[in-house]
């Protein structure tokens, strides 16, 4: 494992380091891998793509959108700010190879939260098989509040794109990784406990990386990582791909355990903490009836189908596919009837196919 | 030419039309290209790199920084948000192939307004020579102002990337596009001028992308795009190449010669009002004499030598190169003294090697 390699005066600020030596600096915090063959300090860095092809994706993470200063620290938001570029790679079946990383923020910041940033996202990079990500280039500006833009470049070692649009009626819907807990733990904070195990969901998703690449390997015909929610993420791969993705609930079971950790009363309330409830359409019912779950489990599964930001990933394979044990299988494919068309059933109940969060509608995350 | 395809209701807003609505319209205003596999609508876009290499720039535009909505068009925006990663990216030898455009504005931003934007980044993607360039990907989110980070991905057909720290004494300095035309048509708005065709040049920079890869192919030894002013960005090569780079101000009067159409009483306050002048280091003047220019020329040169945002390309070539016409020679590279070590003179007088724009120090662009 390569070392972060930690260096700068602490107390300053980025007004008084200036433009030039915050990217100095940058080329000491985040080291190139093999791959990079430019990295930071020129006018565009240049890497490797044996493939013949390159997987790229862009994301912002938005100061009081997407994370707090209060809640998350600089670490915890450059964990954050990768993950949700290298689990998007990782989702089409690429391996993360670099990051971009465009960070504005005012010139009162301390050069210390910059550094911290940047091991945080060294740190995540290091989460990726193989040669590894490494962040290869960006840029900075000023602004009244942080903001990030991090672009993600994959390799797809000669695989096909797992994209949105192949899932086949007979196939079966299974999910790697954690569902909820990063809504669990956005409740968990929103409640003023910060220090329990799920609030880290929150503040630093921990996607399994290798499990993209793995279901490509599998076969995968469909693939998305969950960062709006279960729901509203199969529901992308239902419209794509004009089928009817149908969930049983019986099988988010397992997924519902970690989420009883959280105190009662919270649990009870997940349906209108996590703020990620799809609205129900006209033929929907605000929330499964699921008979096959207790009370406590039926509390929690709100945050298991609605629950964003776990970067998890649901992917769809054909039937007969043998599966490792971290993919659970949690419905199937079926055609999509007449109307209302694709969509995403649980236990028989349609929820709205496009549902979740959608940023210019819906009211802020961590409010 | 590929046509720019313009669909989608006017008068709603983004709030209106909603995250996933934006994405669907953004998808049919931005046509892909031939080296797009997989576009905009998925976890990640896919492009091919027949070179098995890919070169990678991110920049950012920010409302109030860079661009006013009561100065520029949307339209005028894309091309300008467009322009600076595609600069960056002839500026390495490159040639463009692909932008992500990660898109962040208020609720109530008109619906044209993105679909005029979308259009400026379209039409500036035309600009670029070959298979040429398109939107290939991108995010969406919402923030008080309007904000880009656009991700330019370009080709290097088998070239080695030109870079910063290649210049080598006894080379030619030579730069081709317009110097100083973006600093005069800031001045030019900042006087309440906007009619004014220098004002385009500050609005919609129109860098000549091909002049990147041609000077590869001619063997350049170091390039960069003017972005910061030509003083500061000759001086990041001066510093990367640990080099002397002694310019002729009578070699840059033809480029003064554009600038004199501004108003004297403009011109006159050139050095004060582009603030993009570095403050000249304790060797320095704080103004080249320029003995062989005229005082009209002496008072647009600080524009010429600090103006920044007009993405020309400047680089050093072997001696003897054969450069195309348009390619002035402006000067020499030198072995850099050992005090006070590399950096860029005019004149014979110093300036500051990394001088210009500072994002973190420096006021604000355009106020």
């Amino acid at each position: 494992m390569a070392e972060v390699i930690i260096t700068g005066a602490d107390r300053q600020t980025l007004g008084e380091l200036g433009e030039f030596g915050l990217i100095a600096e940058l080329r000491n915090w985040l080291p190139p891998n093999s791959r990079t063959l430019v990295g930071i300090g020129d006018d565009a860095a240049v890497l490797a793509t044996p493939d013949g092809r390159v997987v790229a994706t862009t994301d912002f993470l938005i100061e009081g959108r997407h994370f707090r200063r209060d809640w998350s620290s600089a670490t915890d938001v450059g964990h954050k700010a990768a993950a949700r570029s290298l689990a998007d790679l990782a989702a089409m079946g690429a391996v993360p190879s670099a990051l971009l990383v465009a960070l504005a923020g005012p010139a009162d910041l301390p050069v210390s939260w910059a550094r911290e940033l940047a091991a945080g996202l060294a740190a995540e990079c290091l989460r990726v098989e193989g040669p590894g990500a490494s962040v290869i280039g960006g840029d900075t500006a000023r602004a009244d509040s942080v903001l990030l833009a991090v672009t993600g470049l994959g390799d797809l070692e000669g695989r096909a794109p797992v994209r949105r649009s192949g899932a086949t009626p007979g196939d079966v819907v299974a999910v790697a990784g954690p569902l909820g807990h990063a809504a669990a733990g956005l409740a968990l904070l929103s409640a003023g406990i910060p220090d329990h195990r799920l609030v880290s969901a929150q503040l630093r998703p921990a996607p399994p990386y290798d499990a993209g690449p793995e279901a490509a390997e599998l076969g995968a015909s469909a693939m998305i990582d969950v960062s709006d929610g279960l729901l509203a993420d199969l529901g992308h791969i239902a419209a794509a791909s004009g089928v009817l993705i149908d969930l049983r609930s019986a099988a988010l079971a397992p997924a519902t355990a970690p989420l009883l950790a959280v105190p009662a009363e919270l649990r009870h309330a997940s349906s209108t903490r996590t703020g990620r409830i799809p609205a129900p359409s006209p033929t929907t019912s605000p929330q499964p009836e699921s008979p096959e779950l207790d009370a406590q489990q039926r509390d929690v599964l709100p945050w298991v189908l609605t629950g964003g930001e776990d970067h998890s990933f649901a992917a769809t394979f054909p039937p007969g596919a043998r599966l490792p044990s971290r993919w659970t299988v949690i419905g199937t494919v079926r055609p999509a009837p007449g109307k209302p068309g694709p969509g995403v059933v649980v236990d028989g109940q349609r929820w709205l196919a496009s549902g979740g969060w959608d940023h210019f509608t819906a009211g802020q995350a961590q409010q």
